[in-house]
């Protein structure tokens, strides 16, 4: 947020999210505002596979917001069956990455309108509706960007480091290939210079892996920072560990405390505030952003719900604020 | 088979072969023959459905001789499930066109294998032998042939006729889109002009359908007739009628009797000799071609397997009767 002047008649927020912990909170947010939201996906951990085009965060938001997503499992869809898996393995085909029988009309659907020249945008918009979701759901980019993590035993692609290896190497750094060559597509920078913004939400994905891409696609961070709406992130800490995946670790490995201060610190310049867990209230004086300290752990529709309630009046707390200055 | 020596060492056989009832005699060689046979199947019903490259006859000929075929339906594999058909719908894929979860396993690879530039005889070849199949199963050609089906409702392509409108619409022509700009592969080529060959089996396959179009590949009619070895047919009409599928149908409409003498007529030139089954002994003198009267009804393995056993010894017969005159 940088123009501080009175700003009436806002209501659409846009959310910036990765996979699983991005996606609850993006749900909670859509249950608040319904078509009000646009949520800008991550797709840096894209990939072929078996000559499907794989878009693993943006399913797991359209599965999670659809009320499709296996809850336990944390990606993919409910009541998911394993047949093709089972067949594939016996012809020769690799079985590392899991694909359910129902996930598959999703991948192979996509695959063909891609491949018949649709933007990523345009299909991702038309199986959204179709599977009833009022939000705005846009891939960050049209075109490949694609998270590399350079490791101990080399760079990977970002599936084989997170699901062949299990986050297993030790992460020295990582890089979006084809960030400098990728252009922003028109609706995300529709939505990103809205002059009626209510807020900008940074999801609590990983800032490393999930959001960091996001704002890897070129002028899409000056946007952020350009907007008259407040930026707020939650914070994916609580107590020193990350709720889910590899946070922690990576944090670790790329010598970064895993504290919500050293999440301030990386997204500095970019956020007007961040929420960060009850059990960190002790952080809650962190310089360069103002704090909200808040249940952050979302286990039911409920807690969702409620966090994107917090969020939501925090942004238009810190809104009146900037606007009374 | 033109030439009339001495044929010693022969014992590859080569089937020429359609859908269902091709690939049940085609069963039937295959466990007499084991590696010894090859059956070249009809690639005119292939078609891309879904992104995904479909070759209906091969997968029927890889799945009956694999032993996966499911017998009740006569396509696809046994113990199916249909989990990404009832998801493919809502999303708005096209659902006219049945696809097993299982079943995808080998549509999956196949088009990606086909768009990494392998050729189908290359890719079906690695999965027959990952399937256990002994036997060399080749498609027609490697180049795009497609079977068109004029109707009284326009034209059609095969699958659009044959499972969409479930034959409905009158045939009035049938043609091979793509045949005289196709070639004949290295591996049908060497297969049918092998000098050692014992025989040439025409399955009783749908002739219009489903072994015409392997009759269209540029010069492989003319291999057929130049071989020195007996060419076989076994009729696939059975007292009038045809034991599954359109062809009374479509021999109706074409103004074609629906009799065993009208399939001699129908190959006339190509073969030497056409098995006929008890219940139309009556046909049995059918000029230019010896007839031998035969059980031709396959219900089970074991019928298959015996009339192999009695195409392989009409074969032999008239080798013998050849190569003495």
């Amino acid at each position: 947020m940088t123009v501080r002047a009175p700003r009436p008649d806002t209501h659409r927020v846009v959310a910036l999210c990765g996979g699983v912990g991005g996606a609850k909170l993006a749900l909670g947010l859509a249950r608040v505002l319904g078509e009000d939201l646009t949520v800008i996906v991550n797709t840096g951990d894209d990939f072929e596979h078996l000559g499907l085009m794989i878009s693993p965060d943006i399913d797991t938001v359209l599965y999670t917001l659809s009320g499709l997503a296996d809850k336990e499992r944390g990606w993919g869809r409910a009541d998911e069956s394993w047949e093709f898996m089972r067949a594939l393995g016996p012809l020769g085909g690799e079985t590392w990455f899991q694909l359910g029988d129902r996930d598959l009309a999703l991948h192979v659907l996509r695959t063909q309108q891609l491949r018949s020249g649709r933007s990523l945008t345009d299909v991702v918009g038309d199986i959204a509706r179709r599977l009833g979701i009022a939000a705005t759901i846009l891939p960050m980019s049209d075109d490949p960007i694609r998270t590399m993590v350079e490791t101990d035993e080399g760079t990977l692609p970002f599936q084989r480091y997170f699901v062949e290896r299990r986050c297993g190497p030790a992460v020295r750094a990582i890089r979006f290939d084809g960030a400098l060559e990728a252009a922003m597509s028109a609706a995300v920078r529709a939505a990103l210079a809205a002059p009626d913004l209510r807020a900008i939400v940074v999801c609590p994905s990983n800032p490393f892996l999930s959001v960091d891409p996001i704002l890897a696609v070129p002028d899409l961070r000056r946007l952020v920072e350009a907007s008259q709406a407040p930026v707020v992130a939650v914070s994916p800490i609580i107590g020193g560990k990350a709720v889910k995946g590899p946070t922690a670790k990576i944090m670790a490995e790329l010598d970064v405390p895993t504290t919500s201060r050293a999440i301030a610190d990386h997204y500095r310049g970019l956020l007007d505030a961040l929420v960060i867990d009850e059990t960190d209230a002790a952080e809650r004086d962190l310089p360069g952003v103002s704090t909200k300290v808040a249940p952050t752990l979302m286990q039911s529709d409920a807690d969702r719900e409620r966090l994107a309630g917090t969020v939501l009046a925090f942004a238009d707390e810190i809104a009146a604020i900037g606007s009374r200055s």
